[in-house]
């Protein structure tokens, strides 16, 4: 009964074959492995995007920062949500390494919305020189409030954003599963709504610890190549990165897991409707759920069993105050495990 | 025929069977699996040092520039070699996350020489609040040449920093290579020979792609996790970087993958020293040779199937001209393999 | 009729008179001149404060991002409002000195509150390693609304960042206006109310280009020096800046001054107040308004030829749209000057 | 008799007045003040450069830091001399503001060779994605060791960058001092021999404290000013740096200064040229000597009242220790006070 976090579980098995199959013998490192020029070619193929700079790094916050530093200079400043994980989840990486700062645009229920994006943009460079000035929107998919933008969402923000030339970033740690819930394309979701970079998780679906960042803009290929090394984040054994997201992509294997932690996802939601002293925060759309129920609630599940944050306060306290849980279901998830779940309430 | 680089062979399959191993289940993230608990440990006891702070990280520039960052202020200068790798070969992430710039010092045969050192500091700082602040020296064992520092030798570099309240670092990337070469503890090479800060290498000996990071400084430790963190070099699936050196401390597996190629280096060695046109640029004294031969040789060499880097030209030139080339052996080198390359003579 | 900024008009004549009698022979450069030993002294006794580390710059910009990057490190967060001139006005300078981000907290009439400071350091290092640490709150006194802090209020912020161990700096570009209009002492305002460093502000109030940084710890001395070389803000010819602020301390200068640009704008709020059309955003307690009014009424005023900012639109527009002025009396506005103001209206 | 620095001496009287004329009523900030209107008409005119972007700032370390920074990228590594200000006095504040670190280059007399530059940066980038990236050449004019480039010698090392299509940078905090020496125009010692972007100094040759950016590509001014805002060196009050390069250009004023400071070390060199204990390190080209003696001899020039750097060494110490002293001339040195320091010999 492990829904703490999508980055608790075991990668899939297939993956870990992928591993062991590319452990033989010597091979070129840095990512000029064969196995590398397969994944360019997959991800090239999936995002419609034959032209697309495509490069692997290990973790989230690494590719987002250096996603987002290729997108600005450091005299600007990049929009994002409150809860955005760049802004509250990687201990400044984002200013580290572009140098930049971040400025916060209203959500609801984790979608920045379009007139507060507007709003917050109109509100910088109203003072020259003086003021940080306009950088990349990035907006995050599924939202860290397990909520979707849905393409026309998306495509609205970045019409905001190409309205003033801005470029648009999507972090996409659990892109698989926004995916398999609009039921839409990798080119959909981006560059065909307007997106400029993604960061495309694998980590937090079935991986060891690859994303992979994509720059749907070539020209700026070295310079990230120059970033990535710069910060550390080139592997000398990179096979062992492309093996991974080989096989990730191999027979659409992450879109499978995806739809597994989304159903997961769905039948734990199903089961917790019906309580009376649940409420969800927002309407979950993808393997994430919000969730507010009194203390006592809480404290039976998790003496039970049940493995989850609280994000409000903790499980001594008074026993009718409401808290809000967050549940997050990973590819291994089983139904007999929601089902174990659901049975404790 | 590989002597490229020992970044370039497999993971050994001790360590591809533990992370096989360690993928059951769910674990907490961000280093406290369970796995790491035992993989510090063995670290403390490995450098009799039971407070020091152990933390792993995926690459040795990121142990490099966060050890050194760790050990030193923005407006300080660390000192080094001309060939070192923090200067040549990270594309100035040292200076990234440190802040710092760097110094070179004079060297002898990749050994930083006591004089030199001594002098470099001594020039510094002469000049007030203006010029660079004195910060850490540090220093390769096995170096970038090949050559090794014994424990007196680093001790007396040392003994030079400690003269100048200066913090001294070792990037271990091929530590195992040098501890069984000098035959000497870890203890021995860092902490009682001066050290503060180890780079602690695995990638190079056998692992996929993991280094620690050893501060003998515990009051370090906070510090340490959240500039990991800020560089986005924290796993949250830290379990598979656990494994994968629990693995190779485990029986002395690092050791004696070491001990292998050395070996094999020795044999290679040994063949290249009675022929005519070939010279070392210094004596071999680990996994790694640097050798001058005329071009007309090295093409041979390189035709006949030998994979090595050429230091200072390309095998298409004039016939006789003496080139470098550089030979490397990792864990993994066969004796056929390096009987072959010297069939090749 | 000039109510841009109070950082346009001229240096007081003791000010250029100081700068004249400082011109003559050699000077020992870098802040090692005899002018800079008085004003320490003068700053100390000043401040009550004989231990204090006691710098000059040249802009305000500098000596925030100077004091800020002494109070904090790069994974930290520094606690401002919205409007914090360090937030809007200084294109990233804070963040590129100190390496911290800025987190907005509630504001009312340009005072941070109390819950609200409370709350926003709450809501950071709930994630551990993952988020922003928490690190200094800067506050700015008079506020960029042009109200002020009283010494309660100072003592009621510094009190909770102390409960998180938080150190506090003051901004205070406009320093001499809020002491003046809260006729408190300079140590009443700052350390005895918790502040652990302070901008003391010269250039807006009648100096050509100085700003003081005031350390009441005197540890952080040698730091400050440092950080303020490496920023290319370390003057060789260091007596024009000492010249200066010695002339704006000397008999009270600097309080006089901020005397009559107070009153100024108070003669100039009065005659604001009894406008059918005019409101004040907050109630001005310094020497800056800002007032709402038609668009209409505003165009009369600067047609008329008076000089100021409109905060959210041009003169250009719908008449009766009620459009934000910002006024700002410096030192030598004149009675006469904002007597002609007022006759426009 | 004060032969330390250039900049221990006072501003010219048309300077100070300028400052007493700029002083009157209001006028625009931060660099929109109708002087520097005028100023960048001059300098333009000056380089016979009409589009080129120019600035202000107050120090030479933030005119050179800001040049180089408009001139490269972080990944990049600048090429300069050991001596270099840029390495060795401003405490790293190029590596500050670029993010860039710095290539040591050999010299001959404080001047970079051009073989040394040329192996330097074919040095560089050899490694490809690993090594830092070549980036600008920054050199001195008068050197750090008081020798001249003459214009062919710049184009020289220019012609070198350009083959690699890499920027040139001229630190000019003498440029005044080397151009009347040379006895060409400022276009020929810069962009007619190659250079990019000059550092032109006036705090040292007769200002209080002023230097010009001149970016000879008008589409970096953007960036540059956006530079300086964020490094808190853009002045509220510009005015009192326009004034006083206003007054430092007009009539030839610089020159002028120039050719005192330089005539007096002339006169001075040639006194000493005489002396049977005297050597110069190098042929004193402009307004700085560095000369070998032994320490009896500056222990009497010293004790006479003489006040001057000595750079390897104390005046205590055995008699007969030749010890190198730095004596240099700025525009106010008058021949009584040289044939006073002679007399002492």
């Amino acid at each position: 009964m492990f829904f703490a976090s999508d980055n608790a579980g075991p990668a899939h098995p297939a993956v870990m074959q992928a591993l062991a199959d590319a452990n033989a013998g010597y091979a070129l490192g840095y990512g000029a492995d064969a196995i590398m020029d397969r994944v360019r070619d997959r991800i090239r193929d999936l995002f419609e995007a034959p032209q697309a700079a495509v490069y692997l790094v290990a973790t989230g916050t690494a590719a987002n920062a250096l996603a987002l530093a290729s997108l600005c200079n450091p005299w600007q400043t990049i929009f994002c949500t409150k809860m955005a994980h760049i802004n509250v989840d990687e201990c400044n990486a984002p200013e580290f390494y572009s140098g930049a700062k971040l400025t916060v645009v209203p959500d609801e229920a984790g979608r920045m919305t379009p007139e507060g994006l507007r709003a917050a943009i109109e509100a910088e460079e109203t003072r020259g020189v003086h003021g940080p000035q306009r950088g990349p929107v990035s907006i995050t998919n599924v939202t860290e409030e397990g909520t979707l933008y849905d393409t026309d969402q998306i495509a609205s923000l970045s019409a905001i954003a190409r309205d003033h030339r801005l470029p648009v970033h999507l972090d996409g740690a659990r892109f698989a599963n926004a995916q398999v819930a609009l039921g839409c394309s990798a080119a959909e979701m981006t560059w065909k709504a307007g997106v400029d970079a993604v960061s495309f998780g694998g980590t937090k679906n079935g991986c060891m610890g690859v994303e992979a960042v994509v720059l749907f803009d070539p020209e700026k290929a070295w310079e990230f190549e120059l970033r990535r090394k710069r910060g550390g984040h080139l592997f000398s054994k990179h096979r062992y990165l492309s093996a991974q997201m080989d096989a990730y992509l191999e027979g659409d294997l992450w879109l499978d897991l995806a739809r597994a932690s989304n159903a997961a996802c769905a039948r734990l939601a199903e089961g917790l409707r019906g309580q009376p002293d649940v409420a969800f925060v927002s309407d979950p759309q993808a393997n994430i759920i919000f969730f507010r129920a009194p203390r006592a609630l809480h404290r039976k599940l998790q003496t039970g069993g049940a493995v989850y944050y609280l994000m409000d306060g903790t499980r001594d306290g008074a026993e009718d105050a409401p808290l809000t849980g967050r549940l997050v279901c990973d590819w291994s998830m089983t139904e007999a495990g929601v089902d174990a779940f659901l049975a404790l309430l």
